[in-house]
């Protein structure tokens, strides 16, 4: 991470596909610089969603307009369900029908939806164009938008038609946050709390520390967390591209329980962080039987969620039913469902061994917080 | 190449991507051990069309049963016209349905539409699946099998939307060649000899001498060729995967009239071979007058395309339609065509500086030969 210019800079370690993360205060008008010095040539079509276009449209057409004065802007309704094929064909006809080229560059401006539609286009239009990714919510800037997770949703579920493609160029504008509703803004901060739990106590503690001037969306607290966050994945992702390895399983922590909480409840109650809050404190509960994880330890993780503002409330949703959908997950191996567990705060385990009683006694835990 | 069981087994060195193209006579029998010995398990789904299933299904079924008792079989439409996004999306659902898992393998049994369907399935579908070329036509066992290109055709033009995605097993039996229509055999020889013009000389004299045997689908001679042409198919992808190095620029000798050909008349009048074929003997006549090609080694190639049956008939094609849709290939750079061009049989080089006059002079040429 280097810093000199005011922003910093996180490599993203991949040979030939090698990429920067760079985050920083005020950066958007940056970006055109920051394509042509990445070699980004041709013809640029930004892909958004109206409501980020009309709040950034201007700068970031401000930024590229001496790369590309024809810069071509194309928008996305907003929400899970326009991420799907359908969306992914009209930009096809769309960009073909402007003539857009191979040496040409998508810009996904958004958040998580808007980034893995736009690059799932970049990654199979004319066989692959350059793609950037300047994600505009936390949780895209901490995760979706590193690591070449592309794709769409699929009537039987979520991100089963994709690839993996990675970006050019990444750039987090931490300013974008401001504008982002208060419960996105926690939302991703439960993001944050994993990576301080899975790789690093340090961070844990600076969102102790930051955690009200983060929830202001203040710059200095969120870029800095954001660089750290961001070089955990990097990390992980450098040394796990295509997620064969093992290696990125650790950034599924609290992800097992969240994503069936999140499909039992169609994907509407709950937002991504908040299910993850949940899942969370229920993996870390299951680490004090499995893994020795310190009892002192679940009480501060659950102390800080708590403080965050998170809703923990699981009622309607059954145990058994939670169980059932755990066991559905891409990550299951010979039906055993692997959670990661947390061992200390700042290292993380792989088990396949927590039985169902652990889960129940965990999610027992978690209904008496609320 | 190595043949200790008898067949020839060539590797595509691509690093953590490295496959092998396995070509022999009657070894469609043995997919199913080749493929465990490429630890490819889980759920197989075989890619076929209609005609070719119901030459191969039994054998392909009959060697897989062991490794997945519950095969499925898809069939697509044969055609052009079926190698679009509504088919992928067909594929997509009927993959799905049936609980198709990311530790399965696709196969793509077919020519090289239905390897470029089932390979673009296979590279999008839960972020990547394993996928099995078993090409049936010659042109696909000397080029659309191997490299990894894969996609699918947009109403604005042939192979639009697709990507890179490398098979983990290649297997060419050229015994399923007996049963393809002659005119689609001499459409693959146009392949070879572009093999044998580019790199092998030793290739073209080979396909000189055998010329009678292999339009006879004599397995020993295709196999034999077939396996040449593998290994300098292997030797430029492996050179330059995904096309950005201008390595993989040569395999386009004779490609860039012919696409404008097959452009021109709706990809029904010319089979792509033959569309080469063409192509070949213009940028050959090019080459006399730019690199000092000798006029001997054109008159051989000619000889050699007039020997294999093709069709040179361009009447109703005018030579200022061709020049401009050259114009158009996705290969100009800065608005100049670049063609491959012959300096001697087995020797090219990329030139940008053929001239409009050169291009009609060479047209005029083929013109008089038919």
């Amino acid at each position: 991470m280097s810093s000199s210019d005011g922003c910093l800079r996180i490599p993203v370690d991949l040979g030939d596909r090698a990429y920067e993360v760079i985050v920083g205060e005020d950066v958007l008008d940056r970006l055109g610089g920051l394509m042509r010095a990445a070699q980004l040539g041709g013809k640029v079509a930004v892909v958004s969603n109206p409501k980020v276009l009309d709040l950034y449209g201007d700068a970031v057409k401000g930024s590229l307009v001496e790369l590309d004065p024809a810069v071509a802007f194309h928008t996305i309704a907003a929400g899970e369900e326009s991420k799907n094929l359908d969306t992914v064909r009209e930009l096809y006809d769309r960009l073909l029908d402007e003539g857009f080229e191979r040496s040409g560059t998508i810009v996904g401006l958004g958040g998580g939806q808007v980034g893995d539609v736009a690059g799932f286009v970049a990654a199979t239009l004319l066989r692959g164009v350059n793609f950037v990714q300047v994600p505009t919510t936390l949780l895209a800037q901490v995760d979706a938008a590193i690591g070449g997770k592309v794709g769409v949703n699929h009537g039987s579920g979520k991100n089963l038609i994709g690839t993996f493609y990675q970006p050019r160029l990444v750039l987090a504008d931490v300013t974008t946050l401001k504008s982002l509703p208060t419960r996105e803004l926690r939302s991703g901060i439960a993001e944050v709390i994993k990576y301080g739990c899975i790789q690093d106590a340090g961070l844990f503690e600076s969102v102790e520390e930051k955690l009200d001037a983060m929830i202001a969306a203040d710059g200095k607290a969120l870029s800095e967390a954001i660089a750290v966050c961001c070089r955990i994945k990097a990390g992980t992702v450098g040394a796990d591209e295509r997620e064969l390895t093992g290696r990125r399983t650790v950034l599924n922590f609290g992800h097992t329980v969240a994503h069936a909480l999140e499909s039992l409840t169609g994907y509407t109650r709950f937002l991504h962080g908040e299910a993850v809050a949940i899942g969370m404190i229920a993996a870390a509960h299951m680490a004090t039987a499995v893994t020795g994880f310190p009892e002192e330890q679940l009480e501060r993780l659950v102390a800080l969620i708590r403080r965050s503002g998170f809703n923990l409330d699981l009622q309607g949703v059954t145990d058994d039913a939670i169980i059932e959908r755990t066991r559905a997950d891409k990550k299951v191996v010979d039906g055993r469902v692997r959670y990661v567990l947390l061992k200390r705060i700042g290292e993380v385990v792989v088990r396949a061994d927590v039985s169902d009683d652990g889960v129940r006694d965990a999610l027992r835990y978690v209904r008496a917080l609320s």
